[in-house]
């Protein structure tokens, strides 16, 4: 058992601490907030993020991020794709030794398009303090998790031993945790997914069912795997764990915070009016824009991340969108589907 | 316009029923027992299976079946399993002229381990009569067809001409229809879709949450598309909307009898009980039965089925089958996908 330190003590940074700990492991979490921190350290709480759930006295919060990664044996990055940069940036600075270094975040950056293992690897500048990045990805409510709710999660990283060693270090009887060398992939299908969350909690904002909701996770899915085929990903990770997987608790789960936001939109609120009232960062914000623009460079069709897009950021009514997205032309579905997905596996065959 | 043959009052037959009646066409609406006909004669509603819901009076209710097939252009079958030999043995008597036959049920025969369309085309015993069958698939609720929700669905025959017909008869704005030439994949998704409905809803009753869920969803979908692929579908089928988005509407909605058949078996009802309190099919039971049998006899690696089967037949509680299930061994996510799905993909291309 070693020490991990674990920077983001959000809900699921807080969720994951839990599970290191429970694996035996001592634990560093580090927050900005001084008073959160002491919370931690006072009440093994963590109440804005995970209310009603006590931590282990081994997890330990940290305001010093210096104090934080001291000869620590991994570094878990869970912070918001937007502080990403800044995290790592800060990190490089007070990092002693060469770590894994695994993140659960699930984002695009608008502007350049990287995916998270990307702006790491570029924020850590070279390999000298820097093992490899894992990726951990996967259906995973904090809140379930934090209650020890069965869970199953993906790893991944470009270096093999890399992703063992962070399989190794989560998994438990309750926590199952499978490996996928496809890391574009799962980072695609994790970051991707919220968008589709968004759009089904605008369906439902509408007062839309059940089968338009099918039909855009469905379709949705399908147009993920194409701009993830197109960057290089198997198309086969999109039917996994941390493809359809991530995508069908997001998209149908009360916890979900995209969903969330999506249905107020729906309802007729505004960008703004939404994000003062979730208080948490609602990542497919930015996704939409960034996925979009690469979308777009990549000459990919994403009708759905179009029309979304187009409620965001062009003033189109969430109304007019949706009936837009549901009378397209009569097509032959796996005709479809065939040219989007399956010739390109089997070009990669 | 034409004058189509609805077989079957259920709920679905009569949602369909709405839908061809609102694109123009004549509808004759066949069912068994007398006072349904009169009600939906009389006053053109259908209150057992779609409470609140007013019928077109272009829907005409049959007590005869010859009187509801005929000079019909096309026949639509929506009745149980269990009772589709029957119904189309007594259709072959008083049919006069060959027709498309269209059904929209979901099963597999226990025994036999027949297709729903195989099982057409042995009691029509021949071409005679019979143009092709049809079936329409694919995630749709019938109360929200009712109320004219979007609703995407598949058409898929051996015959594609069949398929097309189909395809025009149910088609218009608000309820999408695609076809798929995979008549198998169509019909195997369809079917088993209610083993995994069931687990989700025993998953719920057992008190677990949106994690495990998401989970058996993923899973049940590779384990589905397994079994159909060596049955002779196309895997892709699996990923559209008669594999997944079935399975997501099937799984997450409170509509659906089978997750709640399940939730009521997690809850620790007997399987009788259940079958007393639903008052209508739940076809996922009898579909396990004869999924299992075929796995079996086919070798293939089906554990969320056999875990519902131990359940339903052989007396293994609920919680046993749910935490097997949640415990298997440490896997490499994709190489076991691989190995299940596209190295059938690849050997059929």
């Amino acid at each position: 058992m070693g020490t991990i330190s674990v920077l983001g003590a959000g809900s699921w940074g807080t969720a994951l601490a839990m599970v290191l700990a429970d694996n035996g492991h001592a634990v560093r979490l580090w927050a900005r907030r001084k008073e959160q921190i002491e919370e931690i350290n006072q009440r093994h709480t963590n109440e804005s993020y995970l209310p009603g759930v006590t931590l282990s006295e081994t997890i330990v919060g940290c305001a010093s991020m210096e104090q934080a990664v001291e000869d620590t044996d991994a570094i878990l990055l869970v912070v918001p794709t937007k502080a990403m940069r800044e995290t790592v940036a800060e990190l490089r600075k007070v990092l002693k030794k060469k770590v894994v270094m695994i993140h659960a975040s699930k984002g695009i950056e608008p502007g350049t398009h990287k995916r998270i293992s990307e702006m790491i690897e570029e924020e850590m500048g070279g390999t000298e303090l820097l093992e490899a990045v894992v990726v951990l990805s996967g259906p995973s409510h904090a809140e379930e998790v934090s209650q020890r709710q069965p869970t199953t999660v993906t790893v991944s990283s470009k270096c093999h031993q890399a992703a063992e060693f962070a399989q190794d270090l989560f998994m438990n009887q309750r926590f199952r945790v499978y490996t996928n060398p496809d890391l574009i992939g799962v980072e695609i299908g994790g970051a991707l997914k919220n968008i589709i969350a968004l759009v089904c909690g605008l369906t439902q904002g509408l007062g839309m069912g059940d089968n338009p909701k099918a039909a855009i996770m469905t379709r949705g899915l399908a147009e993920i795997a194409r701009l993830g085929v197109k960057l290089g990903a198997n198309p086969l990770t999109f039917a996994g764990l941390s493809g359809l997987g991530d995508l069908i608790v997001t998209c149908t789960s009360i916890h979900s915070r995209n969903f969330r936001a999506g249905k107020l939109i729906g309802e007729g609120k505004t960008l703004d009016e939404v994000l003062d009232s979730m208080g948490m960062v609602v990542e497919g914000i930015q996704t939409t824009k960034a996925t979009h623009e690469l979308a777009v460079e990549c000459g990919v069709d994403m009708p759905i991340t179009a029309s979304l897009h187009a409620v965001l950021f062009d003033g189109v009514q969430p109304k007019d969108a949706a009936e837009g997205l549901m009378g397209r032309v009569k097509k032959h579905e796996v005709e479809q589907l065939h040219t989007d997905i399956v010739d390109a596996a089997y070009r990669q065959s």
